[in-house]
């Protein structure tokens, strides 16, 4: 997959007029660039640089006790060095002769930041007296496309994510009841993610998120020892980490009070409600789309409905990370800059998560994920068709 | 134990003759700044300012969404902002009024580089046109003795670590014989680590490393399949994290051939070498030495009964990490830079690992951990004082 991501990254570079992409770390386990991840898939301990071209072959310099692990990567010509990267890291650009050098530092995106300030000093001095200091550009671009671009592998493993979560999705379902705390709920959740040998999403804290009844944050906080009672909507905001990749799914339960054989007409309305803007989404969702303009689609009807308008953005990115790549799907509000102008691309996979508030209920929101191709958007996850009675 | 780490910062503020410590984050859980795990052990999402004055009682500058949570950690008067951190930065900076600011960017250590290039050109844009901006110094020092001098709390957490390291290999020795190879013994080793729910105290690939006959690698590579044969001498280099703190120990095994009844006399006296030098450097280290001093009372010891000195630093502190801290037990050579002349302080934790190749039978060597007292080292390890016999 490595060599997927580089072959990819040289493509990205001749759309951006960029002639190469230098990734330079050191003690990357301790201080990590999230690129690596993506185009190495391994650490070093030294001064690395890792050179993409737009044309030509990839090279690595690492130091000498890490070349032969970096060389079984397989996506790059390794130049071990002993003493000082400066020597092979300026004869090696010289080679090259890049007229601009994509290099990761980003004030807009944390994902394309990955330079240290100090490791910048390091490089600018290396560079001194060569005409390469002055033609360093941010990276941003290039990173931005290349995480939101998913290979075929990239995409299996956030589907086996997503099938992970749906299984534990189907184990909770199982169990939970009323008299049950939100925090029983999320710890039996934990047991099964620890039984099957991976990590969550995020943060193990706020991973799964548990919110029952009508008077819970509903979003962004952790479990509480809120009792699960007759009555309540609980929703559920998980996913898990498999292989690098992750899946981030929210479902929705109702608890019936005695002598309910189904979920009352306002709750019913809601659930499917939100069920059908997101199929909507999905089917309209197109590349060359701003991302605006999906999540307006999936706003609208919710709110022709009735509805107020969920106070978030319809859907983020997911793939190394559960927020990932700079496309989303959200309003023009000022807090959004010029993200609703982004196009959106073929191969990127996005949630789509919009919520519903039901007063003296709870909130009712589901999020699906879909992949992006020419007709139309692809679920990952198998939507949630029906509300969850209990 | 934030708190402790607080003000044992504001007082190296003092000695330093710097006035403020400004930690300056974003997104910590994609690229965190290595300082967070010190002064606040939370993550943060939007641009988020901690301050350490040398005076006074620190703040946080964070994104609204994150004030109750960071506020909880209990370090720091907190500052809720929703709109830019800017107004809010700019105005403690001009209450706290510092002649100068340190931030973190360091060329020498990866430890004090968490700021990232994209965050400082976003600091250098809020501090425009305030006297601040000219006023930026790096952490580098006070980071590194931050590290160094472990508070109470610290010492307990290495301790655990070393006991549940320590508790591990009991176990192992239990399994240990000729037939099993390295992988054999490090798949068993990492059984037992995940059996006690905790992590590894570095990458899983080379933790634990082991090592067992005369051409084996002996160091900083992965277990091979490798067969244990009789009258092989075998180390393990491993060590397991507890409450974010990490253990690193190695311990030596031989291996009887047929009919003996202990190790023949070369084994035994590069074993006993090897562990003397060690309880000789532990008795003679003190605040305030060299670290080169230390190294050479080991170093000398060894040479002196013959054995060729090894090839690398008697010892490094531990910590958060496995190498953590600027100090080092090293020699006086080019590449170990300034390192050998640092000062030795209190309560800084080392590690003392000295090695001798024993010709046609393997590398001994035991790792043991000291914390340094004024008067002298005291053992966090239970030293190896037999060689282990199979």
């Amino acid at each position: 997959m490595i060599k997927e991501k580089i072959e990819q990254a040289s493509g990205i570079l001749k759309e951006e007029g960029i002639d190469l992409w230098l990734t330079f770390v050191r003690e990357s386990e301790v201080t990590g660039d999230p690129s690596l991840d993506l185009i190495l898939g391994a650490n070093c301990t030294w001064h690395s640089a890792f050179m993409i071209p737009a044309d030509g072959k990839a090279v690595a310099i690492v130091g000498s006790l890490d070349e032969t692990r970096i060389r079984e990567t397989g996506g790059y010509e390794v130049i071990g060095y002993t003493k000082s990267i400066k020597e092979p890291l300026v004869e090696q650009l010289t080679r090259f002769a890049p007229r601009s050098i994509a290099v990761n530092f980003s004030e807009n995106t944390c994902l394309a930041d990955g330079l240290s300030h100090g490791l910048y000093l390091s490089l600018m001095r290396y560079l001194e007296g060569t005409p390469f200091a002055s033609r360093l550009v941010s990276s941003e671009n290039i990173i931005s496309k290349l995480r939101g671009r998913k290979s075929p592998e990239e995409i299996r493993r956030i589907h086996a994510a997503v099938e992970l979560a749906e299984e534990i999705f189907a184990a909770v379902s199982l169990i939970i009841k009323p008299g049950l705390t939100e925090k029983d709920v999320a710890s039996y959740i934990l047991k099964e993610v620890d039984r099957r040998g991976v990590e969550t999403a995020w943060e193990r804290e706020l991973c799964p998120s548990v919110f029952t009844g009508p008077e819970s944050a509903g979003a962004h906080a952790g479990p509480t020892d809120r009792v699960i009672e007759k009555g309540h909507v609980l929703n559920i905001d998980f996913g898990v980490k498999v292989e690098g990749y992750v899946s981030d799914l929210q479902r929705t339960w109702y608890f019936r009070k005695a002598g309910e054989k189904k979920a009352p007409a306002e709750v019913l309305k809601a659930f499917e409600t939100i069920r059908d803007s997101i199929a909507l989404a999905a089917e309209k969702i197109r590349p060359g789309m701003e991302g605006g303009a999906v999540d307006t689609l999936a706003r609208t009807y919710i709110t022709d409905r009735g509805y107020k308008e969920f106070p978030h953005a319809l859907g983020h990115q997911v793939g190394r990370h559960a927020h990932d790549g700079a496309g989303l799907l959200c309003p023009e509000w000022e807090r959004y800059g010029n993200l609703p102008h982004l196009k959106i691309e073929e191969g990127q996979v996005y949630t789509l998560e919009p919520r519903i508030v039901i007063p003296g209920y709870g909130v009712a929101t589901m999020e699906e994920i879909v992949v992006v191709h020419s007709d139309g958007g692809e679920f990952l996850s198998q939507p949630q068709r029906e509300l969850y009675l209990v």
